[in-house]
């Protein structure tokens, strides 16, 4: 098993990607040009899906923020002051929140406006080092969770060298900075399932899903947030096992398997937020019809989303998505994971799962 | 340090308290009678503030059920399925949501109109044995966690006898089932701190105020749900330590802390559930002024809900709530917990909580 992703590693390369564009601004500096940053474009025309990459990707177009230019020189300074932030998290193996940025400008006399102002120069720093923003150690809010047979090695402050067993706790772990840096160890499992809902990540637990399909489960929460996006692509890539993503059976489910396989427009800059040969094993509108769940109708907003999807370039990829879209217009239904209950608590382990696992 | 919540013996009185429901309605069917069912009422005239108790109780009005009345039958039969349902979870020690309680119905040929209807049966069914729905092994869906020097010893199938201690993971481990059942068997903690959110739980962890100030750390996740509040009065009576808590500075946030102290109407059917020795240690309105916090305007949904809560019993105990109420009402702006960076990401920890511990 791979053990690439050493935080140790991974810190001093994000350093050394700070390192140099503060010293391209010395250098500037010191050659008598006002200094500047230039960075790929995110407008929405600079914004094209990759077939091949089977994600969205930024086009040639360039931005430059200029000291020279006086509508520029705020944000120029804001994203100097946010690489120097980041530099002194990532050097010192502290984390923050996107919240905790905002404030924190306050203590070194840099002013946002608000923070959507502050949010957008943390995105300006990714696009300009082309890492994400959990890479120097800004992280989301944690609400996902993940269990199983997989032995991790943490490389925390206080925590270096320590082992856990991610099966230690069966109510599951938080997928935090510390679980996200550490190295994979060991493990047993053969594939991944994610889970969009704590009921059933709970359930599996006590069905012992782990067991009976060597797997680890991951909760993801609703939308995964995007470091449990980039654990699940380590999780595939360094143990070399498959990712199958259970949702509800909506359009908002389906989106949320399709956000883990193909990411999204507005992380177009980035890389390894997606896993690409990850399978959405339902529940699909196909199941409602075939288990006759208990269903709901589709709403004006439900039928107006797949309509949407449809035309989304990440749905004509497999012909799968088309046929389901499809299908969820025809009957004008959706259903919920939890609908499998109607059959008792445990149909959707003992029967549905091994089905769809196949 | 006491161990009195064996999960084993837990189950058993749950079990008992179900069987001795089941035995009256036989009981009466031997004797020729329509069954009954009687339970407190929970109408609004029925729920009053107990000074004594520190929560909200139910009064002496009491409903009946009669299988008799055709109005009442369909009702009727609903809880005794619920008890019946909650007996095979309980037996089995397995969980369930109220979600999957809503859907499992239709396993038995048994119809709810919507979630809400099989919602107010399950209410009616704590209501009529006096155990909250967790006890019966009906959890709602998990997002808060724990982290700190507490040996736990599991009493989940397949976990039995085994233990964890709660820093093992320093993202924080998930408040489930299994940790809310399990015996608490060793900590070094004096005290229980309680957080609002993940951004500062994971601050805390980072700069070891679990081992500066001796501390279990809890994360709320906005609201704490219930279990997480059984949880927090379990650690706070069984340690016999006690509970500060740290919220945003608005009304929302020390009603969160006041929920966690006192309780709400809507669980006057229960006990446990309320930590009354709790406090509610920041940010009060007062510290925006004391530590010149980043603030915004309150809103005019802020201005009215600190009406509310003026007027409410639960604020009339402690004169720290009206004196903060109208300090609110007098500046007129709302700070939140990570307004503290503006002195320095490590302010909080540094600085305020060693004032507020105080």
């Amino acid at each position: 098993m791979a053990k690439k992703s050493n935080s140790t590693d991974k810190n001093k390369e994000i350093i050394g990607s700070l390192k140099r564009l503060g010293t391209q601004i010395y250098d500037q500096l010191e050659n008598g040009v006002f200094p500047t940053i230039n960075m790929p474009s995110r407008s929405i025309d600079n914004i094209n899906y990759d077939p091949n990459l089977r994600q969205y990707v930024l086009g040639e177009k360039t931005v430059t923020r200029s000291s020279r230019n006086i509508r520029h020189l705020k944000p120029f300074t804001q994203l100097a002051w946010a690489a120097l932030f980041s530099n002194e998290l990532t050097f010192h193996k502290k984390t923050s929140t996107l919240r905790d940025v905002y404030y924190s400008a306050q203590a070194y006399n840099m002013t946002f406006k608000n923070q959507q102002e502050s949010n957008n120069i943390i995105t300006d720093l990714e696009t300009a080092i082309g890492h994400s923003r959990e890479e120097f150690h800004i992280f989301p809010e944690e609400r996902s969770a993940v269990f199983g047979d997989l032995t991790i090695e943490y490389t925390v402050p206080g925590y270096e060298g320590k082992t856990m067993n991610l099966s230690a706790h069966p109510d599951g772990v938080l997928i935090g900075p510390a679980l996200t840096s550490s190295k994979f160890a060991k493990t047993s499992a053969d594939k991944i399932i994610a889970i969009e809902k704590g009921g059933l990540f709970t359930r599996f637990i006590e069905e012992n899903v782990h067991k009976k399909h060597n797997s680890i489960l991951v909760l993801t929460s609703g939308q995964a947030p995007r470091q449990t996006r980039f654990f699940l692509r380590r999780l595939s890539d360094e143990l070399k096992i498959p990712l199958f993503i259970f949702t509800d059976g909506d359009p908002w489910g389906m989106h949320i398997a399709m956000v883990i396989i193909s990411g999204s427009a507005n992380a177009a800059h980035l890389r390894n937020l997606n896993t690409p040969d990850a399978k959405w094993s339902g529940v699909w509108a196909s199941d409602i019809v075939k288990y006759k769940l208990p269903s709901d109708p589709l709403d004006d907003v439900d039928i107006k989303r797949l309509h949407e999807l449809q035309k989304d370039p990440r749905y004509q990829e497999d012909p799968l998505w088309q046929k389901e879209i499809k299908t969820f217009l025809k009957i004008k239904r959706k259903a919920e994971l939890e609908a499998y209950a109607r059959y008792g608590l445990t149909y959707i382990v003992d029967e549905y799962l091994p089905t769809k696992l196949k």
